[in-house]
This record gives structure tokens, C-alpha cells and sequence, in this order.
């Protein structure tokens, strides 16, 4: 068996997320069908991140185990000819070590979430990023977010549905900043809990908003109480950029 | 009666172009409809360009003419609301003298034309670039270009169905950039023949891929002959991006 990995960039607008689901399409589904297409063998996709329906990937990183002899170009090919048209690509494609993983290998992950800051409803960027009319003081939510920059218990920023063991995490980035009429959201960490990125944007945009004082989103933070959460972003605007592995492998 | 200029957003792709056809929908009668439900007013649209199907715009410049009593940006909004779920939104409106037209009045025109140059299949950039799998020199292609600015005799890269009188046009920009696995070329004259900027971004490619030689495209104009055009680059890539009236108007 030969383990290779990849990555992929995806729409996540028809699917239920990157995770096998019973119930829809999802981004696993999609790459493991093609994969089974192209060597006849039944392979599981394992990924850095597992994004929520309607999530992006500029550069999801995965892995799975082949035992047919194929070289990493070829195989990248023939997945990008077998996922069409789901609108997934395989960007990259290498062989890595059989201890390597996609997920339990990773030490740092990267969202980008984007907001159109204008009145007029999105063409273009329609499902690819959250409209918002009223008119945001980017700097204003970026001072906020520092408060949620570091260790801390992040109960309020988490959903119900996470099955991390703790809410204790550590963010080592979370910066806001304005290009025209787009404000953009970087978020970094070892790791995330479910829902944690739009959680916390949507808190920053009520601040924006002047909806929320900026000293709320510490006082949420400190609540550590899921109900003292404001507002939890739509998902159409949040990218999965990157993953971190160590010695950049 | 007021004449009022608006600026329309739109991805092309569910249309067959601005101008009204009689097979299918358009920006133009998507846009003429929503004014009827806001106004119960006939009303025709004019505007600067005349984008084929699949062409995509960020800042369209048009005008219609409302005996209505409603101010620019109620116009815009309830316009907006109206043309839902079309792709296309008035991101501006505001109120013109009679004599000035979108279209007669314009006096430059600009388009860019988005080239993903990547051997990956497209997800979020679906329909909105065209994917050249082949590296692409931009720099020859930016030299090639410029032997195309200024006068000429345009007639090779006109398509038959050209309506204009003349193929002589005088070409101000025709520059060629690289931002990433992104080549970008950025065209602008006072006015376009049909299918103008697409058959010179084909050439372009052809040069940039290593098929032509970068003199051909020069040879090319010179033939003033339909048949010695290379290659029409696809609708998908193409976006209007600018109109420009006299005093900024």
C-alpha cells in the first residue's frame, strides 16, 4: 500500500460538508467514489479539517492508501477526470510516509471567512460569501477579536454538536481586515471546535454592526455559555485554507 | 419622465447575454421586468456594452427612463428585490440629465479577462475563468499585445456577426499580467468590434502556450482576414468592468 496525499479545493455549496454523511452528498463520498473508479479498491479519505455543508477548501489536506502502482501525477489526473462534475479538484498530489495523516499529523489550521459588506444582494460571489448591507467597523471588530486570541475556554463558541473531548483551545490568530467592500476574518489554530470560526465571526460582525459594545465578545467568551452567543455566521462564507504539518511536510 | 444611470452586476452564465433575444433569457429583460413590477412602466434599458452569453460584468453602466415619482435608491433596492434570484444586481443608481446615454455616451470601455493557468479542473471559479492546463509565458503574451495597441484595422479579430460599420477601432490598452496560477489581461478602447477581446485573447494564448510564434499576432492583424484568427477564447473568462463618460460622469 502506498499512502498519498492531497489536496483538494472545493465548492462546498451542494455538498453536506466534507464528511461521509447517510443522508447527501458529501466531499468524501465524491473523492472515494472517483478513487475507486480509477484503482477498483474500496478507499477511505481521511482530512485535516471536516467542513459543515456549504463550506469552502482553497487547499484541504487528505490522505488515503492505495495498493495499485500509480504514480502521484497519473493518480491526480485520473480523480480530477472521475470527479467531474462535481465541482472538487485535486490541486496537489504527493507520496508521504505510512505514519503520515491527514488529520492526526496536522498541527495548524487556517479559515478565511469573507463578508461582502455592501446593500446589493451577491452574483458572482452568490454562496461564496455572507452578505451584509449595514456598513462594518472593521477595526473596531478587529480589536474585539483579540480578546479571543490565546488559551481559553471556548463553551460559548461551540456547537452543540461538537464531540471535541474539551473546549479548551488555543487561538493563535484572529485578525480583520477590509479590502474595498470585502472584510475578511483570518483565523488560525492547532485546532478548531464545530462551529467555532462562525461562531466567533458572528459575534465580530455584531460588533461591527455597533449591535454589540466590543468588550462583549470577552464577556461572551467568559460566559462560557452557548446561549450567551450572538449569532452564528452562515457557513457560504467560510474557506478552509490551509494546513500546517510539521517541517512543512 | 427621469432618466436614471445604473451600474448592474451580473454572472453571465445563466444568460444568453445583455441585449434581449428572442430564444432566451437576458440581463436586459430580467432588468426590464423588475422595473415593470416596481414602476408598471414599459421601460427599455440601454447600456454601454453588449455582453454575449456566459460574459460576466462588475460594473455595467445602463439607463432607463421612469415617469414614476421614486428616488435613485429606492429604485435600486426595490430593483433588486425584484430581479431575485437573478445573478444580477444595480449596485448604484442615481438620477442623469436626459441627454445623457449609457450607451452614445460613453466614450471607453474596459474588460478583463481571467485566465486560471492550471491543469486542475475549476471549483469556485466554475464558469467565472477559462482553465489552460498549459504554462503559460505571460510575458511573451504582454509583448505580443502591444503590437495590437493603437489604430488598426481590426477585421481578423471581429466575428461575422459584427454589426459595426467599420473594423478600424483604436485599441488604448492591451496589457498581460500573472497574480498566481492567475494570467489577467486587461483590454480598453473607446469601443469593441464583436467578440473583439475574446479572439485576441485566444492569439494571446497561442503565444503564451508556445504555439505561436509572438510576431503571428501582428501577422494575424495584418491579414485583416477572419480565417487567420488562432483561436476565440471562451465567454466564461471575460467580465466588463468599466465604462467612462466624459467628466466622470
Amino acid at each position: 500500500m502506498t499512502r498519498f496525499a492531497l489536496t483538494l479545493e472545493f465548492d462546498g455549496t451542494p455538498f453536506f460538508g466534507l464528511q461521509r454523511q447517510a443522508d447527501g452528498p458529501s466531499v468524501q463520498q465524491a473523492v472515494e467514489e472517483a478513487a475507486f473508479r480509477v484503482t477498483g479498491e474500496e478507499v477511505r479519505l481521511h482530512s485535516a479539517g471536516r467542513t459543515d455543508t456549504g463550506v469552502h477548501a482553497l487547499a484541504m489536506r487528505s490522505h488515503l492508501d492505495i495498493g495499485k502502482d500509480i504514480d502521484p501525477f497519473r493518480l491526480m489526473e485520473a480523480l480530477n477526470a472521475h470527479l467531474r462534475p462535481d465541482p472538487i479538484a485535486v490541486t496537489a498530489c504527493e507520496v508521504v510516509p505510512d505514519d503520515w495523516h491527514a488529520r492526526f499529523s496536522c498541527i495548524g489550521r487556517a479559515y478565511v471567512y469573507r463578508i461582502a459588506n455592501r446593500r446589493a444582494p451577491l452574483t458572482l460571489d452568490r454562496d461564496r460569501a455572507w452578505q451584509l448591507g449595514t456598513p462594518l467597523d472593521h477595526e473596531a471588530m478587529h480589536r474585539a477579536a483579540q480578546s479571543l486570541v490565546g488559551l481559553h475556554d471556548f463553551t460559548t463558541f461551540r456547537s452543540a454538536h461538537c464531540q471535541a473531548d474539551s473546549p479548551i483551545k488555543t487561538l493563535d490568530r484572529l485578525d480583520v481586515e477590509r479590502d474595498g467592500e470585502e472584510v475578511r476574518i483570518h483565523a488560525e489554530a492547532r485546532s478548531f471546535l464545530h462551529h467555532q470560526v462562525r461562531s466567533m465571526v458572528g459575534c465580530l460582525a455584531l460588533v461591527g454592526m455597533g449591535r454589540w459594545r466590543e468588550e462583549q465578545v470577552a464577556e461572551a467568551l467568559e460566559a462560557r455559555d452557548r446561549q450567551a452567543l450572538g449569532l452564528n455566521a452562515p457557513s457560504c462564507g467560510l474557506y478552509f485554507v490551509r494546513a500546517v504539518y510539521p517541517s512543512n511536510s
